[in-house]
């Protein structure tokens, strides 16, 4: 789980990242094949080596015109292949959390950690259902997120599931899309939190701007 | 302007609300007249004295089976009639400040001071749209917050604006909605910040708990 702890570093794939000696490379130099396989498209030297290649084909396949990034919309459309149609809210967020500056769009790399990322929530989620409801109740998110290093409290848990289930049923649970916000929300606020309480006491004094600035970008527009 | 420091005060109408001793008390013990005045549907005697007819007849028009409550979609729908029709995302976020409790519906008192609330917000977005260009830029957002107390950083206003620009053109600005949005959540930051900066510093001291809690609730989901 060590790579969780990692995140929302964003310099996990890229910039420090070697260039590519593999025939990947773009433009590609040597002649290509007469039928080039689909991971050719789009930009696919910007992905990190050793990306797979259902990743790339599915990063292709919405970046039509080549430009080497893409939307919202087009982020949304290409995890529906691998993962589920998202709501574009969860798609938002992850591009929030996965997007490198101010730019709307994401490029290769972001989109190969975000894949990678969700697929690892995908396995947390599979693991932690207990139950096999295909859904996360409140102990199994409990147990998820202690799992991942982050000692949720009672009252925020009843909190996240109460905003996040959407049934209004009375056994409040997560579906995937939910889990994934719902966990990608507690870790990224629980870095933030950490880089202002740096002796781990669990407590931090926030300046009136930073807590605005830390919070502000967690509300999805 | 006070009123606005008054907020997000819940009681501001209700539970010390002596009883209403008016004709419009409910059930209505004397014989009504032939035909109601429409503001007699619904739950009249549950708003506040004084409350406009405009504001109980909106309300009443929503809550046809006269429970005395409404949810997201009706409020957005009685909004329409006064206001205009706000995106269900800002609606939620109304529902959420105004809102008592854990109830997914507001009722009579919380309707009235809603609707009081965003006629104050029409009144500041006007006087602060100088340029009468309809929409509130950066240096008017300022100045707006600034006339409500809360002096917001460069950088904020910037982050707000640009997560609530919904053009993406070059000179962001805010419509109403977005203004409403982006004032109510500074508003609602800022009350729960003083909350824990007692001595008004600057600063505050949060637990991991304190941090999340006051934070989840404004993810509107
Ligand atoms: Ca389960
Ligand atoms: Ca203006």
């Amino acid at each position: 789980m060590s790579s969780f702890n990692d995140y929302p570093s964003r310099n996990h794939y890229t910039p420090s990242a070697p260039p590519f000696p593999d025939p990947l490379s773009f433009p590609p130099r040597p002649a290509q094949p007469a039928f080039p396989p689909s991971y050719y498209l789009g930009q696919p030297a910007q992905f990190p080596p050793g990306t797979h290649p259902e990743i790339i084909r599915s990063f292709s396949a919405v970046d039509r015109d080549g430009s080497g990034s893409i939307d919202e919309g087009e982020l949304q459309v290409a995890l529906s292949r691998g993962y589920q149609r998202f709501p574009l809210r969860t798609v938002r967020l992850l591009m929030f959390l996965f997007k490198r500056g101010s730019s709307s769009k994401i490029g290769p790399s972001e989109f190969a950690a975000l894949w990678s990322c969700l697929g690892q929530w995908r396995a947390i989620f599979e693991r932690f259902d207990r139950d096999r409801s295909g859904e996360i109740d409140s102990s199994e998110l409990r147990d998820a997120l202690l799992s991942l290093g982050y000692a949720v409290p009672p009252s925020v848990l009843q909190l996240l599931i109460s905003k996040y289930d959407e049934g209004g049923r009375r056994r409040a649970a997560l579906n995937f899309d939910s889990f994934v916000e719902c966990g990608m929300i507690v870790k990224g606020l629980t870095e933030k939190f950490k880089e202002k309480d740096t002796r781990y006491t669990g407590s931090a004094t926030l300046t009136y701007d930073a807590f605005l600035l830390i919070i502000i970008p967690f509300l999805v527009a």
